[in-house]
């Protein structure tokens, strides 16, 4: 058998059996969340999480410069601590490059961590460097903290809460579809967004921190391998189902447009695209208007009411604009199912 | 201008000159030693640190088991750990594989890696899976942590400070070469002795724990790029010159032999072969003995005396057993520079 036929997450499920339980009490949440939590002691708790670009799987070095990129490897990981509510302060990056790369690709892709960085008030402390003979990668590990009890995990979210989403959906979907298929036209204003919204993903971290301090929030994901898909986490660690209101999705109108003539479906990027990098989140119906409201006025991000949470067993459906409800599938990126090529 | 003519200590050089100092007062040491040492408040210390197997540089996959390149790959992360006199905690772990990849190679390799870890008592927290097309990784990132005032740096050494090494030197080295050259031919037990080391070394982790908590040396590197390079870079950082007795240099007469067949010099493995993973200290002199018999006693690990460190400006110089003495050669490991292959 090979990790095809298994799948990433048939392989992260097989690998947390073969892991044991953390053996030390400090260990909150360990492997499964968007993040570790560790107790450290003290009023904070550690927020610990990792995720690569590979070149060929991830981006293509020709499409993507590096300033981008190294801004876009840091931006993926500031999400995944924003998810959690926290505030990212150490990275550390591993870097394989191959042999005879020019040093201006180095400094380009350092400089846009270095901005990304600064904007987040994150320190870059250490790393490590490695000759590969193919296919560059760029591994960064981040560490945040958050005061205790202002952490937000996937699990935790409740029936009748009502899902929200930060931003707009589908964008850099769009952004890899009209690279990667030059036939597929749009308005050029769309197709920069699109393009931009691809390479230069805006980690929600101050949006994140804001909802976890505000204490109104029962669980928070962000949005990496599409919406249906990161919902689909959610709900089978919460023990919930839900209900997307395609209505109710932030979506541009070329978006649709786009992602019906690509996919034949309208909604197809927004809800299965993935790098969206927008935080999920399940609130209370009778908080969603002042946190949406803390939020927007704090930050200027929008923030959508995109569905609800229903009892477990549900499962997961779609309502059109229409009235018509189907399941939502809820298979989000895989990087190793058979029929997924790899993603520019 | 390409990253092979800077090579690899270039690039970092580069890179550092690049990156601002830490804006946080909670970073005291960021990049440029073994480990990032971080002070989030309360008595402890918190230790970071990356490194990472990728295949074709580090390894060949037909030449180690998957279940010896787990508990390598964590291995060498440990030594980190362990030159700054730290308790490895958490890790997170980043793997790269390619498609097809038989599951049974992912089962070992994280048996491999959960051995290593309840070994040393780390708990596996968190990572990521990524499809790569070529050159399997697998990219840990390690946290530990030590009392304030245990930390080891690779500064911190003082002329007339002698240096002492954990263990043998250049097993490991010999391992690679028999490996990448079969007609070198040795006596059965040390060709044994020789890939053991290579394929699983052993991170000198309670050996560092004791020399930080001991308060008797002043500054440690773990020895992954050969002596004569990692002495380098702790003579560098603590603004000392060196001399190394080769006499004292603790090494097998196979080794000699093997080095001197291999590369023209019994001392060559030694001194730059690298991934020894044993541990360099700097102790004055009237405390040598009783830091070594501790290590000796509480741990069965032997402690030699390699040399001892000389003033500013003297540069690192080599005693032979005859009593001449040369400069040595600093050059250790480095991915980049041109002339060196990819290591297996």
């Amino acid at each position: 058998m090979t990790i095809d036929d298994l799948g990433e997450f048939g392989l992260i499920e097989r690998i947390r059996k073969l892991l044991p339980d953390a053996a030390s009490s400090d260990v909150l949440v360990g492997i499964g969340d968007d993040v570790a939590v560790l107790d450290p002691g003290g009023d904070k708790l550690w927020l610990a999480t990792c995720d690569v670009q590979v070149e060929g799987s991830h981006f293509l070095r020709d499409a993507i410069s590096p300033r981008d990129l190294g801004r876009k490897a840091l931006a993926i990981n500031l999400s995944d601590i924003a998810s959690a509510g926290g505030s990212p302060r150490f990275a550390l990056m591993s870097l394989g490059l191959p042999r005879g790369l020019d040093v201006a690709f180095v400094d380009e892709l350092y400089i846009g961590l270095r901005e990304e960085a600064s904007l987040f008030g994150v320190d870059i402390v250490g790393g490590n460097l490695s000759s590969v003979r193919h296919g560059l990668f760029i591994d960064i590990f981040l560490l945040g903290e958050a005061p205790k009890g202002e952490v937000l995990l996937r699990s935790g979210a409740r029936a009748g809460d009502l899902l929200l989403v930060t931003g707009t959906l589908g964008d850099a979907a769009a952004g890899v579809a009209t690279l990667l298929d030059p036939s597929l036209t749009t308005t050029p204003e769309y197709l920069q967004t699109a393009k931009d919204r691809r390479d230069g993903p805006t980690p929600r971290v101050r949006e994140g921190r804001l909802i976890g301090a505000s204490g109104l929030a029962h669980a928070m994901i962000d949005l990496s391998d599409g919406l249906a898909g990161d919902l689909g986490h959610l709900c089978e660690q919460s023990r919930v189902g839900a209900r997307i209101v395609a209505r109710g999705l932030p979506v541009a109108k070329e978006n649709r447009e786009l992602s019906a003539s690509a996919r034949g479906d309208e909604w197809h990027f927004a809800l299965h695209g993935g790098e969206d990098y927008e935080l999920l989140f399940a609130v209370p119906p009778s908080k969603a208007q002042e946190l949406t409201e803390t939020i927007e006025h704090e930050t200027g991000t929008p923030v959508s009411i995109v569905g609800e949470l229903l009892p477990e067993g549900s499962g997961i459906e779609l309502t059109f604009p229409d009235g018509r409800s189907v399941p939502l599938e809820e298979r989000g990126w895989d990087h190793f199912e058979k029929g997924q090529g790899g993603r520019a």
